[in-house]
């Protein structure tokens, strides 16, 4: 299974006044890692997007534990792997860890959409293809 | 049970290149409906956090649905009141509709927290009294 | 002249460590300031892009001054009006009013963009129709 | 002079609906630059704020041009050295190349402040130590 590690440095202007990350920027973070894990599968998401005819991977549910807050200046690290595929939806489950302790646990369900042509709706499910669910099967390498 | 409506208004910088809000904001907007929900309940943050001694009620676990997108220059409107009162957490209950469609739901387990004098830990749960408790009661009144 | 006036409340999520607002959240306010005036002016921008057929008004220079730093709970005033009208570029001066001080002061210079038919630039100046600019002569009514 | 230089990684939340970077993003990534050129001389914020009993260094002026817009996936390379010192301000210098080309110019006016005792104001600008300029005038070694 193909897991992501990426290095989080907490900026400055990530953190609220009580002096720790704002946890909507967690999710950004997470975003951005759900990205760089599609791209060390081979996808890199503005490619992606034209090759398979799709909007995006919008998010539709999430779940997120936060265990140990992290100050600007902290280095953190993600584990980004998906954890579930279905037919249309997949989930990615990231960690986060703050020295060796799990500071942070997300699951992000997403969909693959693409934009109907008769405009009725914005976006709709499509199947994820096969061969893409097959880049995340291999270990990664660093 | 105070319930708190907020009307938002998605903003063209709150979009991503999909053309809908960029679901971290969706967060940014609920951690405002929180304060504003307190607020409602006659404590606003900056008095709040002064009055009791505490340094914020950072979020600890979230769960959320997201039903149907927005796009810029939508208006949506987000209710708001507290689902669930723990000892040192809570839960606050997050609807936002679109229209009269239920858009997205979230909920935020929070904690209420102070600065520990030995300095060990960055914060430490307090018992929430009971009179702020009881400020969530009564009902709301627009 | 057209001007738009609009209270910003500061939030927790807009504010640094040092618990003053993180000044790019600055020009996230004053660019839906901007939107809000050209809104007032009968123009909401999701509608103008695709009446005048552009892709946007984006931003190519700014100006700023922070006079007097704002903090979570504040409410300040943002006063938006057109400064100067080129053929396709335009700049919107923003005054940020704290109580009566002037508190901060943006000039923004636009322009207005289409996307090239040719695809080798991105976006591509366009005269800014005069019946656009006639818009923002007459005096803003509250 | 130390010049600092940060590739950033323009990623999909930072883009708007037009698909390019949405610009009070450019004010966080040279944020965080002018925080990485500190840290290059020595002085990583948390402990330089430590050190020297500041409050930190808020911007009071800025001015940019923004020549060459960027994409989601798009990488750019943030140039930032200290242009100017005053007794109590200094001048952050940022130029953003995309490829070789100067997509973007930044002028950041800073102050270093402190917390007046007397709690009449929020911050009031203090002499910068020498010793702090000195160390931004050796060469920067990658």
């Amino acid at each position: 299974m193909l897991v992501n590690r990426k290095t989080i440095r907490i900026e400055w202007g990530d953190c609220d006044p009580g002096g720790i990350v704002y946890f909507p920027r967690y999710f950004e973070y997470l975003d951005a890692c759900t990205n760089e894990l599609f791209e060390r599968a081979g996808l890199p998401k503005r490619h992606m997007l034209e090759t398979y005819g799709i909007a995006g991977i919008p998010l539709v549910e999430s779940r997120a534990r936060f265990l140990v807050p992290s100050q600007f200046g902290d280095s953190v690290v993600a584990e980004s792997s998906v954890s579930e595929w279905g037919r249309s939806s997949f989930t990615v489950h990231h960690k986060i860890f703050k020295d060796d302790l799990l500071a942070a646990e997300v699951f992000e369900k997403r969909v693959w959409v693409a934009r109907p042509a008769d405009g009725l709706k914005l976006f709709q499910g499509r199947a994820i293809p096969e061969t893409v669910k097959k880049r995340f099967e291999k270990k990664a390498v660093h």
